[in-house]
């Protein structure tokens, strides 16, 4: 089961940790933007190349040690089809690459449009005879605003080939409160979504580590929330983000894992992919660097919480 | 003002609607799929063809009697990026052919995240020297759970490129309900959003018709709804979806609209794109099929709601 092979990786590599690859050109050595652009000109596809490159040195310097990648699709999409062809090639190097793919999508929508979202991330679309894959990423982040019918469609798709999804349920940053912190009846609203997920997770499988195929995206930087939320979500895997750059630490990642030290996912983007900012070597180092804060991160939030 | 532009289109047009463009191969008729599949194979790229082709062909038909077309982009990500290469030169025919074009892309992530979504959608990205566009848009639909951070940072590009955007706030689809009608504190949680709509609203100028750049998303399926939406926010345009086939009537969408019959736009998608489907000749007729039916939706709005 999805989940399962995640934490299996996790496992092995003692480390739950996904880096995001949050495709910035300011996140890109200047040495490899130089050449893209000699190449192609200040182009899209300049670009999409430039980060490609990026992405591809930086999947070479974590696949032994990061279990999983997270690319954010608004940074690919911002660079047009060009840079959406480079997602699709980024996601392919990460699998050959052994990396489980987390698409950040946070995509949110009905009926028959959520289920063209799942075909275009998790399944296949027909055409014609044949069934074609989209971006088939191992799994997503969703929105659940609009309720069940923007959930279901996926779990369909999750469930048949064999991939899983996470429900944003808080998140990390300062303003989630505006509508999450809510009061809805005796509860909050976010913990209205968390029972959402509860009810759409148990419509699944639960794989042998106890996990179902609905996670939670819960932010690190309410740690108490997240120890509310572990105890609550029993079955339900979390992708923490808010990890290093927006101030959630070890400590407070450790309430997301249970007491075994499995059942979530810490996410760092700038911390790895932009760690190579800081050892003045205009980014001729990024590699190291970022294999470096990688192994890093590893420690730190292994010293609070043992992986068994 | 961008809902200026659009209100003026549906004044001249007298027609307060927007035809939607989900590009499912289902809804193209037969003889342009198998055109395409003869010269592409059953690949994405045959199927992007085919749409493309429908498409314009509905474009065609009615550009001079509806003032917007709403392409919604899960079913060009199902496509991969044959698909969003597709979508963006349905775009840019749109626009060519003077229709006001509305982004149904319902993203919702924070910070930087937002910004580069909203560069992506509405605004321009940086690559050297160059200021690129990507999708390029006139106004998107955003999904705000996450508060001010994933809508701030599209306003910034709404100002400065003239466009405008939309927030969900009450959906159409039967489980809005889930979420969107807890009680939160006295209001229930599609009011918060609503006043979160109206406080985004008043950081942006208004135009001559009243309206601020940040309009609302508010299904035809909930009339009463509707209908209080309407009075607490007389600053916001509404998009609403829900009519025809989702069962929204024009009676229902009549309370969408203020006392002069504007501030609100319809969507229509299966009823106008697979009007063809009801005539009996296989869709060789689906040019003249849409523009009945776009020509009856209208007229059947407008004997409820005249437009001033």
């Amino acid at each position: 089961m999805s989940f399962d092979v995640l934490q299996k990786k996790i496992r092995e590599m003692k480390n739950p940790t996904v880096a995001g690859l949050d495709a910035r050109l300011e996140y890109v050595p200047e040495f490899i933007v130089k050449e893209a652009i000699e190449e192609y000109g200040e182009t899209r596809k300049a670009a999409a190349e430039a980060i490609y490159r990026f992405n591809c040195g930086l999947m070479d310097a974590l696949s032994d040690i990061v279990p999983a990648v997270k690319p954010q699709a608004a940074y690919y999409e911002n660079l047009g089809w060009e840079g959406m062809e480079m997602l699709e090639r980024t996601i392919r190097y990460a699998k050959e690459k052994g990396l489980f793919v987390i698409a950040d999508i946070k995509r949110g929508d009905i009926g028959t449009t959520a289920s063209a979202y799942s075909e275009a991330w998790l399944g296949k679309t027909k055409i014609g005879d044949e069934l074609v894959s989209g971006f088939d990423a191992d799994c997503v982040t969703l929105n659940g605003y609009m309720g069940s019918d923007a959930i279901k469609p996926f779990l369909k798709d999750a469930q048949s080939e064999d991939k899983c999804v996470f429900a944003l349920v808080r998140t990390s940053n300062p303003s989630a409160i505006e509508l999450q912190d809510m009061m809805a009846g005796d509860r909050l609203v976010y913990k209205v979504m968390a029972e959402l997920v509860d009810r759409w997770g148990k419509t699944t499988d639960v794989g042998e580590f106890g996990y179902n195929r609905v996670g939670a995206v819960t932010g690190a930087t309410y740690p108490s929330d997240l120890r509310q939320l572990r105890k609550l979500l029993p079955h339900t895997f979390f992708l923490v983000p808010g990890y290093g750059a927006q101030g959630g630490t070890a400590e407070d990642v450790h309430f997301a894992f249970d007491r075994y030290g499995r059942g979530a996912i810490v996410n760092s983007s700038r911390g790895i992919m932009c760690a190579w900012k800081k050892t003045g070597n205009n980014g001729t180092d990024y590699a190291e660097a970022a294999r470096a804060a990688a192994i890093e991160m590893r420690d730190a939030i292994r010293a609070v919480t043992p992986i068994l």
